[in-house]
C-alpha cells in the first residue's frame, strides 16, 4: 500500500516537490494539496496526483486520507504545522528551517519526545547528494585520517530583492552548518563572521565569510554569496590528516568553441540537487514504511537553527559567538 | 491505474531492472517475473514487486495481469518472446539485441508493421543518459555547425571468458552505432576495422578500432576494448564545423592523497549507465500510459543489428565493408 | 665560449627561433641572420643578437663566425641547405620537413653519413613537451604494458588559403607521425585516410582521419583538422594494454563568469609549444657542446617524409597504402 | 656584456639558482659563489659557471668580477648582506625575508633610500608564476569587477621537523602575503588565525586558518598546510563582484590505472615553480642591464615581513589584530 502524502505549499518549492512525488517516488501517492492561495493549489492538483486540494495546512494534515505531510509553506508557519503533525501522530518532511527560532525547534523536539516516536525529518536535502555522500565514505573509510578543516563555497547567480543580511546565513549558510555537523558528527562551539566590501551590495552584506570551530576542533569555513551573477555554485573540501576530498563539478559535456572549452553552472539549487531532492523523497518513504527514521531529525534541525542564530549575532557583533546547544536528549541516540 | 509489468530473465540485467521497476518505476507496477531457473525467478520475487513467478516467457506474456513486458532474456531467445508479445497485442521493451540476425529483427519489424502499433522498444539506454542528451541538444542548437567527426572508446575492465571477437561489435560497439545513429539522424554506408596486436588476448581480437562512414560524411569511430583493466569508461567527442562537444566523466568527489589526485571509474556499465536505466524504465512507462512511442524502435534494432553485422564482416575480411539497409518503412516516420 | 649560431629565414618561424635564441638560450650567440628579404633580415637583427645579416644562407653557412646554422627557410630550399652545412662540417638543426621527397632526404643522409658524424637535427619540437615526454616517460616505466593504440587530434583554428590537401599530412600531422615514432620507437608499415563531409571545405579536404598501422601492431590514428574555428588544440591518448595516458591541458587559469567555467586554448602551436621550442633550442646547443646528438636526426626527418607521403597517397587512392622505408643503416643506431 | 653574478649560499636555494643561472639565464655570467661550508660551496662552483669561491659573502660582494649579488644565504644573515651590496652600489636579489624583523627590513629601506637608486629586490618568485600574472591580468582586465575576497591553500608533503608555528607564516603564508598584496595593489589592516586540533602534529599549529582584511576590504583567507602528507599544492581563487579566477593544476599528463584517474603533485616548491624562479632570474638580469627596477621592491620585503609579524601575534593572542604599516616612501612610487 502507497502512502499517502499531502503537501502543504504550492509555492515553487511545494509544486516541485509535488511533481516529484507524482512522477518519481515509488510507494507514495500524492493524494492531497494546500496553499493560502487556492487557485495555486488547485493549478498543482492538475499537474500532478493531488486530487483533494484543502484550504489550509491543518486540515490536510487532518485528512484521513493523508498518512504523512511535506511542509513547503512559509518558515513562519512551519511550528504550528509540525506541531499539528506531531498531534496527528503522523510522519512529516518539513522544509528547513524546523522552526525560525530555538524556541519554536525545541518546543517541536518536546512535542516529538512526548510522542515517543521519530516523526519529524528536516529537508537537509544535501544528505542525499551523490558528492557529500561520497565525502563521508571517504572519512568514514578512515584512509584520510581526522578531518581538520573544511572549506565550504555557496553561491547563487541572484537573490530575491527581499533577501536581508541574516537570510544568508539563516537560508543559505545553514546548509552547510547541517551537512558539515553531519559529515563530522560533531556540533560547532563558536563562529566568527567576516564582511568584505562589495561595493554593489548595498545594505545587503553579501558576500559574507564565515569561521566555524567545532567541539572536536575542526575549522569549518563558508563563504556565502548570494548575487555571485555567474551561477549557482556549491562546492567544498574536507582537509583530514592524510589528504583532502573534494566535491566535483558534473557537467554533462564539455564545449569547445569560440577560443574556449566551457562547462556550465546549474541554474539554482533546484538543478543542483535535482537527484538529491528525488532521493530525499525516496528515502522518506521508504523510512515511512520501515519505520526507521532517516536524514536529519527535529534536533538537526534545532541545532541548525541555534547555530545560525549564533552566526547571524556574530555577524551583527563582528565578535567571535559562543553556540550554546542543549544537551542531546537520548531520544535523537548519539551523533552518527 | 498502474502499468503491469512482467519481466521476462532473471539474470543481472532482469533482476537490475526488477529492482528498478519495483523502487523507481512511478506509474508501473511490477507484477511477474520468469526465469529459465525457476529458483532464480523465485528469488528475484522475494525482493522485488514480483509476486507471481511464471515458468517461462511465453506464460509470463499471455498473463492477464501484465500489461507490458521488459525482455532480459539471453539473446537467441528474444525474436521469439517480442513476436509473442505482439501477438498478444502488449508492448514490450527487449534488451538489445532486439534479435541476433537481421532476418529475425525484419520477421520483428513486419509483425509490428502488421499490428498496425508501435510495441516495440529496444534498449538502448544511452539515448535517456544526460552526456548524450546534452550533447545531442547542442548539436540541434545549430551553434557548432553540421558534424564530421564523432571519436568513441568504449572499455570495460574485464570481459567474460567467453567473449568472443564479434561479440566485441554485437554487445560493445553496438551501444556506439545506435547513439551515433539517435544523435546524427544518420545510417552508415560502410565500415572499416582495424585490429592491434594485443599480446594479451590470444585470440580475442581486443580492442578493436572501427571506422563507420555515415550516408552525411559523418565519420564515427570506435575503439572497443573490452579487457582495459583499469576500469568502465566510456567516452566521445563530437566534432562539427565551430567546435566539438564531449562527454564529461562525472565522478562524486576528487581524492587528494598519496602524491595524486584521483578520481574513480564505475566498476560496469550498469553503475555509469544507473540514472540512464531508470529514465528509461520511466520514460517507456510513460509512452505506454501516452500511447507516444519514444526511445529506440524495431527498426532502430533492426539498423543496428545489421550494422553491427556488416562491422563484423569487415573484422573478418580486413576490408571495407559496405552496409546495405533495406529501405526504412514509412511505418515509422522519418528519422528524427 | 659559446656556439656562434646563424639562422637562416627571418618569417614567423626564423624570426621567433631568434628571440629564443638572443633571450633564453644560455651557452649560443646568434651572431647571423639571412633571409631573401635583407630588409626582413636587418629587422631581426636590430632586435636580436644577430648584428652579421647575409644576403642567403649559402654565405651565411660560411661565415667563419656562425659555429652552428638553423633553418627556417622555405621547404624547398632545406634540402640544398643541409647538404652545404654538411659540406661545411657544421651542426645544423633544420625545421621540418627535412626536405620535401624522400629523395632528398636520402641524399641528405647519405652526405651525413659520409662526413662520419651525426651533425643533422630535424625541429620536431614535441619531443621536447613535457606531455609527451611524461607519455613516454610513462610508458618506459612498464607499468601500463605494451602500447596498443594512440589517438591523436591536431586541430587549428584557421589554416592559411593556400594550405592544400596533402599538407594537411606534410605539415601538420608529420608531428603525430614523429612524436608516435618517438614515443613506440616504431616505424609504421601502412596506412588508411577517411575523409568526412565538411560542407565549407571547398577543394580543401579537412579534417582528415588518418589510421596508421606500426611494425609492432600499434594503431595510430590522428584527426587532422586544421579550420576547427575554437582554437589550437592538440590532444592524444596512448592506450596500453594497463592503462592509458593523455595529455592534460595546461591553462594557467580557469574563469567561472557568465553562466559558465572557462578555460582558454592557445592560438596556435607557437603559443602551446612555446616551452618545447625554447628546450629544443637549449638542447641543441648542449648536444653541439657535448658533441652527443640529441633529438631527431636526419633517418627520423626520413622516415617522417616517407610516412606523410604514403599518408598523401593513401588520401589520393582511397585506399590502405604500404609505407616501405628504407633499410635503417647503422649510423643512426637502434630506435632508442 | 653579460652580468656577473655572485652567489652567496650554496645550499638548496642557493645551488639551484647557480644551476639556473648557469644553464638558462641568458645575459648573465655565474662569475663567484660563497658558503660558509667552503667544500660545498666549491662543489657548486665545480656543475656551474662559478669559477671563483669566496670564503664569505662580504668578500663575494667586493669581488670586482661580481656586479650583482643573489643572496640564498641563512635568514639572519640577509640584512648584512644586503645592507653591504647597498653600499658596494651593486643590485641584489635577497631570497625572502628581506630581513627576519620589520627593524631590519626598515633599515635596508633607509639605506636603499640613501643611494637614491633602486638596487634591491626580493625573491617572491610567485609574482613570476603564469597562474598569478593571468589571474592579475584578468582582475586588471575589469571583466570580473571588483575584488571581494581570495582564498588560497599552502600545502607542503612534509616540513622539516625544526618547523616551528611562527615559521608556518613567516616562511609559508608569507608568498600568499606578497602575492595577495601585488595582486590586489592593497595593503592588509587586520589578521585573526584560527588554529585547528590536528592529533598528530604535537606543538606545531598546523595547519593553520588565516583570514586577513585589506584596506579596501577585501578579505584573503589562507589555509597553511605544512605536513598535509598528499604531497605540494598551492592554489588559489580570486573571487569578484562578476566571477571568479582560479589558478589551474598544471599536470603534463593524467593516468587511467587500477581503476582511478590520476594526475600527480609537484614534490615541492622548486618543481611547482621552477618556470617562475627561471623567469624571476631572467627578468631581474634583465631589469639590472635596463636599469628599470621590476619585481618585488625592498618595500614589498618589508610590508611581507611586517604583515607575517603581525599574524604570529595574532596567532598567539588568538586575537584579531591590527596590522601596522609605516607611510609607504615616495621612493617606491604607487602600489601598481
Amino acid at each position: 500500500m502507497d502512502v499517502g502524502i499531502g503537501v502543504i505549499g504550492a509555492g515553487v518549492m511545494g509544486s516541485d516537490h509535488a511533481r516529484t512525488l507524482t512522477d518519481f517516488t515509488k510507494g507514495a501517492t500524492l493524494v492531497a494539496i494546500s496553499d493560502v492561495d487556492p487557485d495555486r493549489a488547485a493549478a498543482v492538483g492538475t499537474t500532478t496526483q493531488a486530487k483533494r486540494v484543502h484550504p489550509n495546512g491543518l486540515a490536510l494534515i487532518e485528512d484521513p486520507h493523508v498518512n504523512a505531510i511535506l511542509i513547503a509553506s512559509p518558515d513562519s508557519t512551519h511550528e504550528e504545522l509540525v506541531l499539528a503533525c506531531l498531534s496527528a501522530g503522523k510522519p512529516v518532511l518539513c522544509e528547513k528551517p524546523l522552526a525560525p527560532t530555538t524556541d519554536g525547534c525545541l518546543r517541536i523536539v518536546a512535542a516529538e519526545i512526548a510522542t515517543g516516536k521519530r516523526l519529524v525529518q528536516v529537508g537537509f536535502m544535501r544528505r542525499f547528494d551523490s558528492g557529500y555522500i561520497a565525502m563521508r565514505s571517504a572519512l568514514r573509510s578512515g584512509r584520510f585520517g581526522v578531518p581538520l578543516l573544511m572549506h565550504c563555497i555557496h553561491r547563487n547567480a541572484i537573490a530575491p530583492p527581499w533577501f536581508d543580511s541574516g537570510m544568508l546565513i539563516s537560508n543559505s549558510a545553514v546548509h552547510e552548518i547541517d551537512v558539515a555537523r553531519w559529515l563530522l558528527d560533531d556540533e560547532f562551539v563558536s563562529v566568527t563572521v567576516f564582511k568584505c566590501a562589495a561595493p554593489s551590495s548595498g545594505d545587503l552584506v553579501d558576500p559574507q565569510f564565515i569561521v566555524l570551530e567545532s567541539r572536536q576542533g575542526v575549522l569549518v569555513d563558508i563563504e556565502v554569496f548570494v548575487n555571485a551573477r555567474y551561477g549557482y555554485d556549491v562546492r567544498a573540501e574536507l582537509v583530514c590528516e592524510a589528504g583532502t576530498v573534494t566535491l566535483a563539478p558534473q557537467p554533462a559535456v564539455r564545449l569547445r568553441c569560440s577560443g574556449q572549452e566551457t562547462s556550465g553552472f546549474a541554474d539554482d539549487w533546484r538543478a543542483h540537487f535535482g537527484a538529491a531532492y528525488k532521493t530525499q523523497l525516496k528515502s522518506w518513504v521508504d523510512s515511512i514504511r520501515s519505520g526507521v527514521p532517516f536524514g536529519a531529525s527535529a534536533w538537526d534541525g534545532y541545532a541548525a537553527t541555534a547555530t545560525a542564530g549564533a552566526c547571524i549575532e556574530a555577524l551583527r557583533s563582528s565578535n567571535t559567538t559562543a553556540i550554546q546547544l542543549q544537551p542531546r536528549p537520548e531520544f535523537y541516540g548519539p551523533m552518527r
